[in-house]
């Protein structure tokens, strides 16, 4: 499922999703197309439009179910159960991800670190993890059943690191580095980009207008 | 000047501006929209009305100057001078991100960070900064002419830190922990979410098809 669902519109649905969530929280049952883009920061047709990629068309003059869209939107983005992934680089970064605890009610749970360096092998993390030797990832990925990699290495040792975790088998890679990255067919990579973010401020400061959001993004 | 840009388009800005930058790296003139859609992992179509908006039609039958439209872009996310910022929390995150060094060359540069905690406040970092108490946040706000505040506070104090970042006259605020902050009109806050790029991954990983984006997005 999912392949004709432009790349745009899959980048709104975690947004839609959190907004939603929100929602939910606050027991709310219906939402318009209007207030789902007030929420989540984008404009009325382009949520109906996006979410009529997933077949939900709403109730006409009413809004969507909460409860159902909410539903919808976790099968669509593969979260009904959670999603296992590895943290590589056990860095400051890394270290500050894993003590994030914030992604596991949002479906994702950090399961395994991995580092190269034998100072750091075998150390245990606050969140109780044994650092693993990067050697071993090929076999944990296959024994914990692991679909994610997150990259929190050095750039320069990057594009290395991310061949040993497609050698592995992971076909999602969350990459940190600062650096471009090649994968084979099959592999999705998702570039975590903080400098775009300080530029959109900084359009914002520029032009004295303020992105919208009301559930935070 | 840019009221009128909606805020999808500004969040595919940098995006194009990256991959744009790459392109000149390279000796590259002149892009057509396909060509930038491709980089950037959106299509034709979405390029060339995004473009519009900022007045760039490009040339017909040929497509868009380079160099033209790398200083157009940077014009028009304000970031034709380096904009300032100050990370506030010293902990791993606020420590990693200072070492990230990334940032410079994207056109925002950390100038300053700030802690509560005694036992961190005087300490040097490794870029070279002293880490201020929170308490002379205005006083260097004003003096160093700071417009940017990344927070990488835990989420049960970043509403009582947005607060002070906000009277301190701080209008635009990347926010990493997971809290909603309710700040003052004027005030731009982009949320910082690590969960919803692991999400995004989840899809790719359920549908099977893969994020497009050679320049790395």
């Amino acid at each position: 499922m999912g392949n004709h669902v432009p790349n745009t519109t899959v980048q709104r649905l975690p947004s839609y999703l959190r907004c939603l969530i929100d929602e939910q929280s606050h027991g709310v049952a219906v939402a318009n197309s209007v207030r789902i883009a007030e929420l989540a920061g984008t404009n009325a047709a382009q949520v109906r439009k996006d979410l009529s990629y997933l077949g939900e068309y709403g109730m006409r003059g009413i809004g969507y179910d909460v409860d159902g869209l909410v539903k919808h939107l976790t099968r669509w983005l593969g979260l009904e159960h959670v999603r296992r992934a590895a943290i590589i680089g056990y860095g400051r970064l890394g270290s500050a991800l894993l003590g994030y605890g914030g992604f596991q009610d949002r479906g994702v749970s950090i399961e395994a670190v991995f580092d190269v360096d034998p100072q750091k092998i075998g150390t245990r993390t606050d969140s109780g993890l044994t650092v693993a030797p990067l050697s071993e990832l090929e076999s944990r990925v296959a024994a914990d059943n692991i679909e994610i990699a997150i990259l929190t290495v050095p750039a320069g040792v990057a594009q290395q690191v991310v061949d040993q975790v497609a050698a592995a088998g992971i076909k999602a890679v969350l990459n940190f580095a600062p650096a471009k990255l090649n994968v084979p067919e099959g592999v999705a990579v998702r570039q975590a980009d903080v400098a775009a973010e300080l530029q959109i401020l900084s359009f914002h400061l520029s032009s004295g207008g303020e992105p919208r959001g009301g559930c935070g993004k």
